[in-house]
């Protein structure tokens, strides 16, 4: 026990490596439960990790009916996980997203990069869109709230507490307006285009940022071009690119909903005229287009992770391979493929490898000229490889050499 | 023989497989010697190259004494390799790149990316500099300065044929003046702002346009800062963090011409007075730095290649680690660092993995912001890893978590 009597738990020898090297998640075999048995512990209570010669070497919290039983908070062990740490923490990652963006429109808060594990922060001007994925998030929550009020001064806060992630933390599903009075929606702002959203209703807080970098570079290519968007949710991609001047745009969405609100927002952005929307399957959708002989100068995939789990790898990289296919099939001579992935289990290199083989297939020759990934609001963790996952490859494709 | 009296060269069998997949380079151990001899050929000359059944796959040139004995630059096999061919090459190049800028500075052709192995042409304007590279390169140089002209119509046309690359392939290292008069100063335009070079006494072709993207997104982090860039040549990096608002700017190379050069663009741009330079080696100025207790908001290492050879990773790696442990300890809290390689045997996840572990070393928390890599003048060929080498890594360093 420390002063404060936070209870301690061992890591075993040499299971200490990978966390003295930076990470912050101990898988549950990773701990001495002889010395520090981890049953008596309740989900989501705050402890000290030690080292396998009993040093303290870590402040987290823990949660024995999960795989990652443990998620360190900060390397300064004697310090509690009070109201000021959490005030701190946010204050630390509000600071990076003003250095990089001008108005407040970003994730204001990704997890362990900025040493809040198992929290997630959307913020929409006034608003914000929090998620608590851990049960050691969960337990901080009063606390959390009052920082967050402190640091961010919001109109409202609503907790998006619906992602399938808390099951795995035995957390129930809810979406909660904890702060304020909750607008039915909401205004974002990107890259110099506005979007009406539904954060209540919507895909995970409502709104993805992480492409945002990649939405600006695609502002590039696509003057006087017609684009195909698929998967396009509520027009992030395929709004942007009119905006940017593009002749027209095609959306592809399983989503009616989704596809509703993107010409609400094409009609606010006076370009609805230039929108054509198809509701279906992407599969379907891309083959019918291909069988009406529609071709396309640009054709953007950015669909929803077809890997979530390492054993889907297979089955997913084929679902990948077969929408690159498509694409390039509907792609017009010299035009632009957009390859995105979200999948983490997806490495990059294996993408790039996905497009050479389909290029290939189809005969064309691919150059790869922009590669992109999250932004500076989903910072990096050096040590958690977990934390990078996002990819937007952009390819010229041209006829065969 | 083909219908033209082009010599055939059949792989071994099993071998042609990395060439259907897309690669262009064939090593001299996957040649069947015994059906095609290679001591025949003449270096540089057109060649077939056959799978190892004897069919066609490809045409392209022949170096017998370099281990890269052939480049293949067509799969349609039946077309020679004449002024037609190399003018839609470089028509189809030229593409791209107006495509993707709106003022002719650029690299306009990136060797096998572009259907060119063996080339690079930089152009400045209305004036190219250009590299040949290989045997097979030098011999087409008649027909290419030809198409070059039709395609460009340059003022004038510089061979910066001193790469060492060239004694590889049994070539002469000379610097030429091919077509033209070629002014003793350049001018060139990058994000903006205006740089004098000198391309015929300058390092490679004087400029290096491969971290233009990098050096836009820096514009971002620099408003009001004091910031090192280290390994500066004339400029590049340092002068675009002027022009986007840095407070001040210290300077350090090698090269007391390229730290004039770098002067007088200061001064061009009527910033001189913001401008520190120091002249030496980088890894004792940092030192020196240390130890006079200067600290700076953002620090830049571009260091040339340590990695020439893959003989070198172990000491090439640790000269990474060393410049970058000085980096780190140069910085002011909350900084940012710019660690860049173009070191094609240094992967980014190695670069990545060298921060994460000096970051802990001097116990400060790394957030990886934005990775950057070669812009699309330097597109990336799907099946050759060679052409993905560079890496610009930006990361937040704060207090340890």
């Amino acid at each position: 026990m420390s002063k404060d009597n936070v209870p301690h738990i061992r890591l075993k020898n040499k299971e200490d490596r990978r966390i003295k090297s930076g990470h912050l998640w101990i898988y549950s075999n990773e701990v001495d439960v002889e010395k520090t048995p981890l049953h008596g512990f309740i989900a989501g209570s705050e402890v000290i990790i030690d080292d396998s010669s009993g040093r303290p070497i870590g402040r987290g919290y823990v949660n024995p009916q999960s795989l990652i039983c443990c998620r360190i908070l900060s390397r300064d062990w004697r310090k509690g996980l009070d109201r000021s740490f959490l005030q701190s923490r946010l204050q630390c990652a509000l600071a990076l997203r003003e250095a990089a963006y001008s108005q407040p429109f970003y994730r204001a808060v990704y997890g362990d990069s900025d040493g809040l594990s198992g929290l997630v922060i959307d913020r929409f001007g006034n608003y914000l869109v929090a998620q608590l994925n851990t049960a050691g998030m969960e337990r901080l929550k009063p606390l959390l709230l009052e920082a967050m009020q402190t640091v961010f001064e919001p109109r409202a806060i609503l907790f998006r507490n619906d992602s399938p992630l808390r099951e795995q933390e035995g957390l129930s599903l809810e979406v909660e307006e904890a702060v304020g009075e909750w607008p039915q929606t909401l205004q974002v702002l990107e890259n110099e285009v506005s979007f009406t959203i539904n954060s209540k209703d919507g895909q995970k807080t409502g709104w993805f940022y992480d492409h945002r970098e990649s939405r600006r570079e695609l502002a590039r290519w696509v003057r006087g071009k017609r684009v195909l968007d698929v998967f396009s949710y509520v027009g992030g991609w395929g709004l942007q690119a009119l905006a940017a001047g593009a002749e027209s745009l095609t959306s592809v969405d399983a989503s009616s909903a989704a596809l509703d609100q993107l010409q609400a927002n094409a009609e606010q952005q006076d370009v609805l005229d230039k929108v054509t929307c198809y509701e279906g399957n992407a599969f379907d959708v891309l083959q019918a287009l291909l069988d009406q002989n529609l071709r396309f100068d640009v054709v953007i995939v950015d669909p929803p992770a077809f890997i979530k789990r390492k054993k889907d790898f297979k089955k997913g990289l084929g679902a990948y391979n077969k929408l690159n296919t498509l694409a390039l099939r509907l792609l017009e001579q010299n035009g632009l493929l957009v390859s995105a992935s979200c999948s983490m289990h997806l490495p990059e290199a294996t993408l790039q490898d996905t497009v050479r083989a389909t290029a290939r297939h189809v005969d064309r020759h691919a150059q790869l000229v922009y590669r992109g990934n999250q932004g500076p609001d989903h910072p990096i963790h050096p040590a958690i490889p977990e934390t990078q996952y996002l990819k937007a490859l952009f390819y010229r494709i041209s006829p065969a050499l």
